[in-house]
């Protein structure tokens, strides 16, 4: 298991720019209990209007390569999960691959998830990357949902903001992946969906998040051979601190266990995962995160989770 | 080797309306040298307006099923190869989740990308697959250019064509794959691209394919210790008469091992080589197909090649 590769460094980007939920109370008839309590977001990040996807993806490798040496010729693979695309033709990724300067014999595509997907993103790249014996790929997220969110719209423009991750898979990985359990219920197809704009029925995510991760938490937990109390870290997809307290209290976590962070930025969708994984990446023995569960889920509807465990 | 997983059957769906490029000769100043010699093409298919791209899924699902037993709750995973989804979120894999009702344990998510996402697509899904020990997975590929294309635009009205397909990737495979090869050329992304419409330099497509798939044909031929005089058929992208003719010149191939077959219905993008594959899924001594070479190339600019053994 020592050569098996996995994370080995993540980099993430999230704009300055932040709009805050605090000045918005009137507007939405909502209060400081709402904001703190309820949705737990404060303020949600925004990119710059002509900040592309792509351009996501660069800055968030820029803070990548500040942190980690990596020969750009040494790429294999790069994959951007994404539903905002630049284009909807060509994919995200070959525009990535233009702006980094990639070589040709790079493999690259985008995946189409949400929430999700950054779960499956890591499942896909590492076993693409395994069944081809590649030893360097990107895993980029970004999917800033201020492109597609009507501002005046209570449901979701209060939760999401925009941000970018890209994480480095190779040998000698900080964390290696166990196995992993994906679900998908299209019933719920139209729960969360773009058609003009964004339209989140709120209370029907919830609901699905509230009934299908717990018993998602259980069933990765029997197929890695683990109990809960094994585990250090649980990091949730941050759809809202509300989401995250509900699973915490249904599972039967300790709550120090179960990092809510989109207190300043907001639900990053594919990104929430990432963003708060960089932070565990440097060992510490007061955030333990030998074993860590990672859970995302929302569009599609769509859910993935998987334990992570520390190889350095 | 022999519990490989591989490609055990293909079902397709080619929509019965056709548009006549000899009904377009005098709109856009063509002669019947140009419609049978350098396209190629002599109508494409259309996809009725209210058919969505599930559907084209959902359709070529029911063309394998008649062809095929198939345990619906078997499969584990399903994956949309698409630039044309219903919707941007969710994923068309939801879609025809729910369509199909498939079962909640079910894996599904979409790949964006073009021509070259066969190949890709059927990599991604067997890497999966073989990661998660998966026994029964379902790759559609459905990317209808008529929801983008200007019916007025010479370089894409008269090329493209709607059609879906669904390839069963499981156990006892009729194809098993080889070793695979990949590449991508960021800079040219803006040569096939959909802004407001559909945008394709034809002759920057051309020359890109005229130079690049021969380097990669070898390329793969060399991972596979493989020599083109070993491959009993050549199945490359749709791109157009002109381009297939082009590749078998500098290849230097047999000409009757390299199939046109898409003079009636178009260049379908990401259907184009399953479309073909069906019809030599029985094997044949008339024609030969235990070793053929599968070739994807278009948006992005992407391109992917792999050898397909026959099994059975």
């Amino acid at each position: 298991m020592e050569n098996k590769i996995g994370i080995v460094n993540i980099g993430t980007y999230i704009p300055d720019a932040r709009v805050s939920n605090f000045d918005r109370k009137e507007e939405f008839e909502i209060d400081d209990t709402f904001i703190t309590e309820k949705i737990g977001i404060r303020s949600v990040a925004r990119k710059a209007k002509d900040e592309e996807t792509s351009d996501l993806c660069v800055k968030a490798f820029q803070n990548l390569v500040e942190k980690q040496d990596l020969n750009l010729e040494e790429v294999e693979v790069a994959i951007v999960v994404t539903q905002n695309p630049d284009y909807n033709l060509p994919h995200t990724a070959s525009l990535v691959h233009k702006k980094l300067g990639l070589s040709e014999h790079v493999a690259s595509f985008d995946i189409s998830l949400g929430c999700s997907g950054f779960v499956y993103g890591l499942s896909v790249i590492e076993s693409f990357m395994n069944q081809h014996g590649m030893k360097k790929g990107l895993l980029f997220t970004a999917d800033p949902y201020s492109k597609i969110l009507n501002p005046k719209d209570k449901n979701t423009s209060l939760l999401f903001g925009d941000a970018g991750a890209v994480t480095l898979i190779g040998e000698k990985p900080v964390f290696r992946s166990g196995n992993s359990t994906f679900g998908t219920i299209g019933e719920g197809y139209g729960e969360l969906i773009c058609t003009e704009d964004l339209y989140m029925n709120g209370r029907s995510i919830f609901n699905f998040a509230a009934r299908y991760v717990p018993k998602d938490v259980e069933k990765v937990l029997s197929k890695n051979n683990l109990t809960k109390e094994e585990i250090d870290l649980f990091i949730f997809h941050q759809g809202s601190k509300y989401i995250c307290d509900t699973l915490i209290r249904r599972i039967g976590l300790d709550e120090s266990k179960v990092p809510f962070d989109a207190a300043n930025y907001g639900n990053t969708v594919s990104s929430s995962i990432p963003i708060i994984l960089e932070k565990y990446l440097e060992d510490s023995k007061e955030t333990p995160s030998d074993k860590t569960l990672i859970c995302g889920f929302g569009v599609g509807l769509s859910w993935a989770s998987t334990i992570l465990h520390r190889n350095y």
